[in-house]
């Protein structure tokens, strides 16, 4: 047997004794994995040395170097939100409104954990602590299977987990971190169909095309987050500047950042030179179609590439667009479900872009980087989804759930 | 393009206007379509006699041909239910509670259609018109994909809902029947990622486990039924009684029959001689362990292949465990989490079975029969998932919609 799928075959023996816990037992192993933290910082920072050692002498950028680091501020905020997730609810065996249906049954649907799931991760090492205590927390087993540019960083967090879990009594196989090694591995672990029950890729869309490409098991998948704001004729053009700027200049390396502005063409000689003059202001380079550079002559020429695409960057592709119809017409064809806003002051365009957008978050005038698990209540998020099954947008701790159906009858049969 | 991607094209295309409609359109296309089986019930009926006629040439199996049959009391009793799919209300569009968060943003959740649903099943063309009402009441639009042993019965029927829907004003797209072939269609029907939004197959474990090994698209499956019915210590015996003929013998060849009968050894002197003895008078066949065959002579030596089968007939397992560990461990081992009961007399015993029972439906003091769209309040029901992921248990028209987030603010950015 591979060594993956023995640790697979681990994880789900470790299954059902995690789904058992109560909320209480898992705060406490929550607990205890925040106090190690902090108390075996040191040991983990020596540990990354090795990693950001590796990555300076491989040439990676800075940025990534950046995302590598845990240094004693990492690990402090590392630790926090384990914290959090501690004072979050616990899903699992909450059960719903019990219903008496005509035969005399009475009909609910409990949560209950998913099972083993396993995160294909690059780079950030705070995620193996993060998608532990979700995973923990709402009573799965987790498969970390991080980059190897962590490796190191990696192992010792999986080291620090597994002790604290058995401090707490736990089964210290229900977090286990698969050694990172080629693509091979990836395949192999999401292909172990009636052992890993879910696979979440978190990372570039190469490393979400090949898991989606090869695997048995469901998968949850975030491409691409290409976001629009459109600004409907007749809107307010301080907020369309206000939600512009916040959608591309504060955090351009986002996926609920702003990638594309669309203005009716109607109004767009009221809005487009203000709001465009606030970006360029802030060091923003516009990509424009022809009608949008007659009013912005500092736009560059777009192509046909800008529609659709994920700069990640302080670049904004502009487009003007014939009324709410154009505007639907472009995210429809161009967007990539993930976070689409409008800027509005017609009610019923309000109502026809939230119904008619394919988004997992569809706005009305706010920011298009509201969606986030944090900011719409969840508490947490393991990733977003842009896929509609199962959950779409930001994934929380129900999100790692799913709900059976309870019937408490009185000896009721169908006959 | 192969004709079938050429198909699941055209259903892209049709997509958008289809999660568009309103509720009255969607039923008034209903209407249609029952009142289009009716009209042409002859036309219909000389189609499947083409059906009926190979079948018999091809010395299928009366139990087939029958499930194959298209009568008019068929037929009358397919226009009913999709008479029925118009009175249960439309999930689309609907819009849960909006909560204001400390931002300022309001948040909540509205329904949308999945998209194209991939339906490949077996035999009964019941299911052509069952599952396209389904999907176009959900807004979704349906490629259906038949067994080669119906394929006049549905070619006529998908030519009934097309002109239905055409007559209608809707898109006669958003209902198509992929012409049956071989398996490589199917293949290449659940591999059209990007197209096809959901597969779901319905029929035999070979059909399941050829559509989840080759999908490329989300699938969801259901494998076996082998429902346990677990009599503890202290139980009811007349309740247990009812119980296990209502779920071996009304009914043998169904998911939620009951396939074994679990006993707790420490009261087994006195539930099971009784329970026995009313399914043997019901020409049972029960495969006991060798303390079953203590209590009841009459039962043949079960092996360990009776543990974990789905009979479909009136064939029992029995077995005698040792009390609420034991039941618990049985069926963790050899349930395949469709549905399970247990007949109990004590409070935390039915506790425990609700939470650690991993089963799309779990039940207490009830037949397991009821895990059924219909007994549960879904009005009707598409397939019933035995995966955790999107949907576990029955799928009604809910299942075929997914949530996406709505955020209505007054400006705000996160900054």
């Amino acid at each position: 047997m591979s060594s993956i799928r023995e640790q697979a075959e681990r994880a789900k023996n470790a299954k059902a004794g995690l789904a058992a816990l109560d909320r209480a037992k898992k705060d406490r192993a929550l607990a205890a994995i925040a106090a190690a933290l902090r108390a075996r910082a040191p040991e983990i920072q020596r540990e990354n040395e090795l990693d950001l050692a590796a990555a300076r002498m491989a040439g990676l950028a800075p940025a990534l170097i950046d995302r590598l680091r845990m240094d004693q501020k990492a690990i402090e905020s590392t630790a926090r939100a384990v914290e959090h997730v501690m004072t979050l609810p616990d899903p699992v065996a909450s059960r719903g409104p019990m219903q008496r249906m005509p035969s005399g049954i009475q009909v609910g649907r409990q949560r209950l954990p998913l099972g083993v799931i396993a995160i294909v991760y690059e780079s950030r090492p705070n995620v193996t602590v993060d998608a532990a205590s979700l995973c923990l927390k709402s009573g799965n087993t987790a498969l970390l299977r991080g980059g190897k540019e962590a490796a190191h960083t990696n192992r010792i967090l999986g080291s620090v987990i597994a002790g604290a879990l058995s401090a707490s009594g736990l089964d210290p196989d229900a977090v286990q971190i698969i050694p990172p090694g080629d693509r091979d591995g990836v395949r192999e672990l999401v292909s172990l169909s009636g052992l890993v029950d879910l696979a979440i890729p978190r990372g570039g869309e190469g490393l979400i095309r090949f898991v989606v490409e090869h695997a048995r098991v469901p998968v949850v998948q975030h491409f691409l987050g290409v976001c629009h704001l459109f600004l409907d004729a007749g809107c307010d053009v301080e907020m369309a500047k206000n939600l512009a700027l916040d959608g591309k200049v504060r955090r351009p390396g986002v996926c609920n950042a702003l990638e594309c502005l669309l203005v009716d063409a109607m109004d767009a000689a009221r809005l487009l030179p203000p709001v465009a003059g606030a970006l360029l202001a802030e060091g923003v380079e516009l990509r424009g179609d022809a009608r949008t550079r007659e009013l912005v002559s500092a736009a560059k020429a777009a192509t046909d590439e800008d529609w659709g695409k994920e700069y990640l960057a302080k670049i904004l592709a502009v487009r003007v667009v014939d009324g709410l119809d154009g505007a639907l017409a472009h995210v429809g064809r161009y967007g990539s479900n993930h976070s689409e806003a409008i800027c509005t002051e017609t009610f019923s365009h309000a109502e026809r872009w939230l119904r008619e957008v394919d988004a997992s978050c569809v706005l009305v005038n706010a920011s298009t980087r509201f969606n986030d698990g944090g900011e719409l209540g969840l508490g947490a998020e393991i990733g977003i989804s842009t896929t509609k099954l199962h959950a779409y947008g930001p994934m929380g701790l129900e999100s790692l759930t799913a709900e059976k159906w309870v019937v408490i009858g009185g000896g009721q049969i169908r006959g």
